[in-house]
């Protein structure tokens, strides 16, 4: 089981980016092929206080490296990789891993 | 739904900090009362290539913001931040996130 992981930073517009985010790129997201699930976190704050060091995280579950492959090469991640970068170029972190426990 | 995330950057010594983690730091931090589910996470890469921002993330899923709070004030809690700051202090960033999807 793999996971994309995406970790958005504070946006300076939160109205805004959610617009965007639950409006647009969420949905076009959800549409990629052989993708399981799809989880979105809202950062509330941090145990020491203060502002978190992220807004966002989504999740997304496939379910090998096979599939996420196959995947990223669909018109959807495609269509999600370039909205993505429209609208969060320089908020995004991307990563890739596997759950070892859960 | 309240999830504590913790993120860690990539530990210099790998196999010194899998030991800890797993061996020590988990089960301590599996005991606190009030922890519903907790999901590791090991990061594999990066979609653009190259190493993921961070090596590890925990997710610990509490009922309520009321039972997180609670869960935060006993000696299990107490123990496992104080095991946490011992091996990870540096390498460790910490947020408090709800769901909105799932």
């Amino acid at each position: 089981m793999i996971k994309l992981i995406a970790l958005y930073k504070q946006p300076e517009n939160l109205k805004e980016f959610d617009d965007h985010y639950f409006g647009t790129h969420g949905p076009i997201t959800a549409s990629i092929p052989g993708l399981q699930k799809m989880t979105v976190t809202k950062m509330t704050g941090s145990p020491m206080g203060g502002e978190a060091a992220y807004y966002l995280m989504c999740e997304m579950v496939y379910e090998s490296h096979e599939s996420f492959k196959m995947a990223m090469k669909t018109d959807e991640a495609r269509a999600s990789g370039k909205d993505l970068m429209s609208f969060a170029g320089d908020l995004v972190t991307l990563m890739i891993g596997e759950e070892v426990h859960g």
